[in-house]
């Protein structure tokens, strides 16, 4: 059976993006958690969360924080699962400053970054991850593709008519 | 056994960067194949080898681009494999091209992406996927772990000696 | 006859931006047709359009797409037809992204970038592109040109009674 | 029979990138003549070249420029015909510059932008505005289209032997 | 007596920050008149102000314009009063685009610019240009000088009571 | 007899990007001298030397500086005269800071920002400033604008014969 | 006893983003006071609070200001006191411009910058700051530590019943 | 007695920016310690030193660290100590992503940040902020400021003499 995914967020204002993320792996059937850590308010609660992470039976912990977004590194540097970071747009910078804290991670501690305020997509890297040795996942996933393309086919054919 | 890796750049000038992400691969064993193609002057190439990935015998996709890097977005449209994005710097903009093109993909095709020409990082997240089902290629990337903090832990003990 | 000049975009959220596109291209009587394909969507649709659009009787390509932009160029890969890509402001970034997306793009494939929802310019680009060999049209863009001035220099008049 | 090419460029410094350009045009046997004006120093040599253009056989211009890029615009200011610009990275802001002077163009007169230092993708792009009504041209294109694939695929091929 | 300051826009849509330019040239007692020209749409017009803004009285012109905001730079090649850039805050890219198109001037064609959105600045500064030789502004200018200062303190007074 | 320029500059490394300004005040004819103060390392001098620029017969300040450049804006702070800025790039942020530092002066105080190291229109914009009252100084600037017309034009004119 | 904080802000329209760091002092019971103060509108007041801060009981001084925010850097330079820079985020360029005026300071006169609008954080490093010696408020930051670290967990526990 | 300054970097690189900040903590005589600790290599260590650090006699903690610079944070977290960061430019982003990351910390958990590569102006910080209750050391701050100031008049006297 697959694994679990994880959804850690910095802060409960975060849920009104992720909120996509954790429907996104609902539409494939796959078990997660939505947790409410930070890298620097609860530091020990996050750390020890990513050390028992593989342990406790999850395959990646996706991440989202925002502004100085340390919390998908501090969760990589305990774990040896993908950890995968979603920045979120804060007030001020429009993401900038989300995006670059979460992807220049440096060499040896990797974070699988997607765009800002990219919660489905996190989702679907998740799926993927697992549907690697998952193959009705994999299943799952050609399908997403097919109804994506055919939604984008349909809407296209309406237009023209 | 363990799927393989590929590693696939736009460019053979992007070949000195990528050679770190070969050379890291085979530092823990996995099997993997360089491949030139470009979004832009093989597409056809291109989508067929991300379209043909899973069935031989992939994991994962690394790509990497510089500018306009459509190379990891193109891959990912023809595969529901994970597509890890290297954004490389080229000679204008200092990278923030390569890595928006990368990382700012549309819901429902994600891109993986790490730091700019984070190569090695690239290696170690393709790792850490195929580690998910893979409890040796686990156990190599806690001892890289381990390795890395023994190495920071002696240089901090030889400045203080 | 003039050629047809394709509108292409990656959602059809971008037909408020592009309506104006559309508009244009029909004030200069310019025969048009607006399709909804995704670079990452419709890969196969996107590629095929492309591959047949000068032999279907188009003179040029417009493509509009935001965030990770990459429509215009994967059009542009497929054609030897001028692409002009259009630069879509989407939620975060402020249409940065999208411009470097579209207009970075590697030697071999240049895509005629406009401004960031520069709907209405891409259409008089792609106008003044048939209007190499075609006097009629070279006629009527002379006449806009006119047409312009003359609007300004009745504000500045107005302003100055 | 064609029409010719226009590069112009705001400063003789600008040669060592706009070379690129012209023999490009000359690979495709595009007639074409390299002048320099400025849009601040020669204003009067550049609005009168432009007014003149497609009289003087011209059928698209080029212009490059650095820093507070206007040649291009207002050379466009100036005439119907497509007008190409090609930001110049300068000592400063890597680009950054150059680029938003020549793209952002307001509503009704448009700048085909290529990448910062795109010498060689303006020329491809001015051969692709001829070759809309010129099959022999576009032939030619098309047979560098497939040039660039074949040396792609033989780089390729060569790293896997 | 002093000259008269020239204040010209690009649009009527830019007057409704411009208006505060004028505004405070008015009460300085600053004879000026607000224009509305195009570098894009009306170059003829323009370059004929900039030519003739000497001999018809002026003594600097205050130039407001947005995106690739190229009007400051166009005046400023026609003359050689001191030209006056306000970088007008557009719908893309917050007013980055404006600030460098108007203030990355190449060497021999200065334009001195003021903050983004900055009119009240511009008139400000078209004032003290005027005072050089002016004791009469000059004193209206460190009156408005100690204004603002007590203006401020009469705020912090009143915190603190 | 017209006023002297201050070119005043936050550290003598400066000196190296600042000797041009000092040159073609020297090529006008124009009165200057070159001082070393700083806003953060000798604000009293700073403030007093601006507070008298004026009764010293000075006509206008330049000043340089680089990172958090406060010079010009504190120099403004203590004048009525016009304040031109000088950006200098630095070693981190290609002159973004200094840009935006210099620029982007609150309402009330402005300072006439010129291009990041632009030493030379700094100078230029100063012999505008007080040309506005000196016919002949107005005269040189008629004539080095027609020396850099018929400079570029004679480029123009070797690359085409 | 604990020495006093000055809060000092450049505009009464910075008093709804500073009274979250008054507040937050209060919090501390840390004495302090509010003033407005320009480093452009009344340097000299400016100045000399600062000169006069440490002989007046105050231990650091919190400055907050937007745009080209040189309010920080300019009292810094007149006190040997830790000044706290808060970034003002205004109308244009989203806090960037007010970020790097504050954080870019030269070497030799240091400001300690928090985030953009992070009016609470200058308020904890302020307290930080006097805690250095104050075992009463090292405890209470402690406590502050410990009551952040219950309310995320509490909202985490909350989330997963 | 004074407490003592912790130097943490996250990499040896980072030593030739950072000597210079122990040689400045050596001018004033303040004990200091330099320790290399990676927020994602050793974040055990990291934790634990920053846990211990106000025991251990630490009045402060500068913490240097480039790309996604999560160690100034990450130490912050874990003590109630001031945290100095220092962004250090790394080969990408010209040091944008180290500044961002160090200084856009979330409420309740500040750093205090210094320039880009500011070593010198992280060892003054922590000088100031040991010497609110240090008055020798607040005489040699005073000291240091004088001795900036007659270097700077110094060089100015020499310029014009």
């Amino acid at each position: 059976m697959s694994k679990k995914i994880a959804i850690v967020m910095g802060s409960d204002s975060d849920l009104n993006v992720m909120q996509k993320c954790a429907d996104k792996l609902e539409s494939f059937g796959v078990e997660h958690e939505i947790r409410i850590m930070s890298a620097h308010r609860t530091p020990a609660a996050a750390c020890s969360y990513a050390s028992n992470a593989k342990t406790n039976g999850f395959g990646a912990i996706i991440a989202a924080a925002g502004k100085a977004a340390h919390l998908a590194g501090v969760l990589a540097a305990h774990t040896t699962l993908p950890v995968i970071g979603v920045p979120i747009k804060s007030s001020t910078l429009d993401g900038l400053d989300s995006l670059l804290s979460t992807v220049q991670m440096p060499s040896g501690v990797p974070v699988a970054t997607v765009a800002i305020d990219g919660a489905e997509n996190a989702a679907i890297l998740a799926v993927q991850i697992l549907a690697v040795q998952d193959e009705e996942l994999a299943q799952k996933l050609e399908k997403m593709k097919k109804d994506m393309e055919e939604a984008v086919l349909a809407k296209d054919a309406k237009l023209n008519t």
